[in-house]
């Protein structure tokens, strides 16, 4: 089959790899027909995730039809069409059992973590992959919900909404602010309602990017890099601060803007991806009773919000801003990459 | 009366001041039985909070009895004793009415600060003080509750128990460290097990304080500044990390062993006051779901603690290491601020 | 002034009285603008309520401007609008420190009640009303909220939210049941979504009420008293039952429904005012690890629904069926009381 | 092998069957050491549960070595030493996944029940049993622990705790009552200081089980069938009624106690199984603020107590009070059955 693999720092190529196939009684293969690109897929190409070794295949997200189960998977079988999850769970470690599941510590890929597809094993920017623990990794997908919406599920909307909305604590009533207005904030800002937030203010660099923010449910806007935008954040909240900062971009002066933005007693998520440490500054926030989450996501809430796609509630599609197909790999990789000149969220590179 | 009076960086005395009188209807006027001093104080005095002015009489500590009370104040009457808490509330504004006292907006002492006894209006080192919001800030003390006891409630033992224990979220069956087996510290030690903690580790420096450590419920103790310490914890956590670390000594380093001896999915509560920043080190972090919270002690806890108490369940007194009478003010400042080497912990000063 | 007095059973009068006056220092009176009735007031005329003696003025909701206020209120002054909650807090004693407000041990009304106004003390069925613990009773309204607006703030809104959907733990994803179209079911159903409940299911044997429901957020309406309303709700779930089930009408037969309903694990939060005792049927429910739940409103959450309101994000205006001036207070009552033909939710009467 | 298999209602006996052997990739075959009876046994035995059928063997408690697992098994092997959890936990469903094993909704057993052991299919009262969905219904046992330890995990301990103290909401400084003194009961004294109860008052109608009950945590108790049994509770509370009653019996007075004793704002926890319904008093509960919940165990504390019990901090041992082995089964029973003339808490039947 074809796949996307990784050939060490700045190297990438699609070609020509074995299939893969049943190698634990846990296992089932699914034959992609969707799959798009992470912004953590271009850290791994600079270099900076040294786990990922040469030759593996990358990719997290995807949706397609199983073709082969292993022989305990009672709950799935051939041609079902599933979304992957990009966390892996065996369901039955201490970390499963209470839901952590972004550190399931079953053996595959072993070192306690659950995201391994595209990072300890080979991923899903492939013809085929080998999903493990595929009863706890797959989810159906009904026939009203499209590929790309599903595809949507495997990553960024649990991602935006775990580890944004839940850890973040919002509450009916709150108001939000989501620095960085890029495919993860997006999906923050599009679920942070469903604990009623009041006021969901984007905060990003590219005016572009806030005027799509309203699309997805941002109520106001805040043009950063300004030398008011403080001060306009502020002016949004009577003088209060946030009740939850969400940052989404993982860098230093954007998680810094977040704990100055929030109000005594709120909360700072941390949704980013750092490459280095932040400075906290706990000479004026120790006594500010602020609680500061970060994490990768456990996707629990997978099937509550496939049921909300399902039901018309939640705009997922409209993240999708480029269609490729598999042939075009190299070239969605090329656009993706450019975001802020092409203007691209997500991009589905289809069968 | 007496008081010992802030005179800038370094000064302090004990000397005569006029009586504190009844300014408003909620105030009320409590004359001092016991009293204490508590690390924020020699902060004060080196100079690290310049809200503090010159002439500022110090203590947010201390228990007495009512001499009188301001015509809106039903719940208590002249010849009350009661704990004096480090924190006004005035019962009625939005933080006050989410339990978030130490924000408390109303009037008195401005700014958004539930501490302002000692701090921004005259304390309780004195023969007699004024209580701003007498209803919300007082606590009647049982017959069967001392002096010293009471006076543990002020402060030491809420700020353990909540900033430590609650926030970390410490829940049945955890391993919970506490770094820095001061007066806090052994607060959050010393309640940590009414979360059904399975496992209380005090992590210090001084082998006499993890030696007390113990008789307030440590089951375990680990000596820092070796070579060995942190692979010391993890044994005693079959290499899992601990569920909740609390920091409770305010320097970047106890900070950063806090974050490196949590497991993922736990908590890092911080409790010490820091003078200056501290790196986060969020290129490791980010993908650890941790959970790190921070504040200022809202004292909603003192019924329930006092009750504890009552019930000869908390062993409070046994803090107090060092006795003293007002005449000997001063020398109770030198034995406190010289812990090291007294092996002070709480000092008690009486009438 | 003018207000509506209790005679006994039955009996009822839009007659003279003497002005209210400041007892308290935490007092303040208002000046009615716009009040309403509440299903509890029919209650009390029938003789249901024995703790209401004749001569008692009833209403315990409303809208006003202050016009004299004790000594020891400082949030508030005389020409304030404010709304009057139907629930008194002092703000200081062991239920009001923990919200829990509906049991206020406050000295006014004695026993442990929070509900006074038109129970215990004269309400705001008046031209004036004094209003006692007004820091703690009395909530600011803005210029852009209406004076019906306010009004739907007193009891119905807080009601519906607080112990139909905050008390019934409702979730995102959620299927949510509200039995019973009323003014309160209604409220719990505009409310639902604020917790992200994905279907909201409005059940009533009025086809008129159900109708009116899709107007504040139901998604599906079950004709109840069919023999098919069982298996038209397990329908909308998948056969699975609901998560949550709201009672919002008070007799055994709507309770009994909640608990046939409701899922494995789900909750059933009843709101109605019940007359007599109801069967539990634990010999099949022991095993369905069912929570259920009741009481009266505490009104922590009027603040928030206010900034809704306020951000035009609650329709409560549209729970106004009717309108009347003081004038017509009998009429009021006499449509109030004969809903079923006058399709009254909620009426108002303005000065 | 032998096993004791229920015949209809009255008729059980010690007698050979065919021994188990695996029939899904997910079993374990496992060779008892130690069983126990349950309460639920006895109304089994009455024919009160018509879903067990003749030739049923009975039991779903037990400790013991595992002798064979299905292909699919990995975390387990032959020899290891374990516990028999009473619920089977596909670990896959969703009820599962969000932790309600006792309505996992895995094919085996059906009907969404996840207590299928001697009640739809053969149980532990044998010398070897076949476990489903092994992974998630076994735990290993420590060498530290002992058998009887042990057996009291796999139902009795999880039950008081989950369903009688987490369920309950019990929290730190809580007042805390359990009505019935007999295992379940004893098993919520024993564990409710895991959350910081403050006063734990056992009631029974038998002055020995109370007497026992305080070698397991009670701090109080008092006789039930007096005239003055309530007086006596709210003297224990200062009137005010408990934060927490835990029924522990199963009859509609006891349930009707529970909701007589328990304050505004606290909580009713049913453990009881309950052969009728009950009255429950809603024209007076209504406006109570009180929570009322229910359940079959989910046994997600077990790794939980295990921990504890390896720490020397649940007296679970003493709850046996008899012991006999495999060829006195029938003794046991009849020991069991008379635990009034017995003082029979728990039986442990060794091999």
């Amino acid at each position: 089959m074809k796949a996307l693999v990784y050939g060490g720092p700045g190297i990438k190529s699609w070609t020509d790899v074995p299939d893969p196939v049943i190698q634990n009684p846990t296992d089932a293969i699914v034959r992609l027909d969707t799959t798009t690109i992470c912004g953590t897929d271009l850290h791994i190409l600079k270099g900076d995730v040294p786990a990922v070794t040469k030759g593996r295949i990358l990719g997290h997200e995807g949706v397609g039809k199983i073709t082969a189960v292993g022989s305990s998977v009672t709950n799935f079988k051939v041609g079902d069409r599933v979304i992957i999850s990009c966390i892996k769970s065996c369901g039955s470690c201490s970390n499963c059992k209470i839901g952590l599941y972004s550190h399931c510590l079953g053996e595959e890929g072993a070192s306690g973590m659950g995201w391994i597809l595209g990072h300890l094993i080979d991923g899903t920017q492939a013809e085929f992959v080998r999903v493990p623990y595929a009863e706890n990794s797959l989810y159906k997908l009904p026939v009203s919900v499209t590929d790309e919406e599903g595809v949507m599920l495997s990553d960024i909307f649990p991602t935006g909404f775990e580890i944004g909305v839940q850890y973040g604590g919002v509450k009916p009533g709150d108001v939000v602010a989501v620095i960085g207005a890029g495919p993860v904030g997006i999906a923050a800002i599009a679920t942070a309602g469903l604990y009623g937030a009041a006021k969901i203010i984007a905060i990003d660099l590219d005016a572009n990017r806030l005027e799509k923010s309203r699309e997805f449910g941002a109520t106001d806007t805040v043009l950063s890099g300004t030398a008011t935008w403080k001060k306009d954040v502020f002016a949004l909240t009577d003088g209060a601060g946030v009740d939850v900062a969400i940052e989404a971009v993982g860098v230093p002066t954007t998680f810094s803007m977040a704990t100055e933005i929030v109000r005594p007693g709120g909360h700072v998520a941390n949704v980013g991806v750092h490459g280095k440490e932040v400075p906290l500054h706990l000479e004026s926030l120790w006594i500010q009773n602020i609680f500061l989450s970060m994490g990768l996501v456990n996707t629990n809430t997978t099937p509550m919000l496939l049921k909300l796609i399902e039901g018309k509630k939640l705009p997922a599609q409209k993240l999708v801003t480029h269609r490729f197909n598999f042939d075009q790999f190299l070239e969605a990789y090329d656009t993706f990459s450019r975001a802020a000149e092409t203007k691209a969220l997500k991009v589905a590179i289809a069968r």
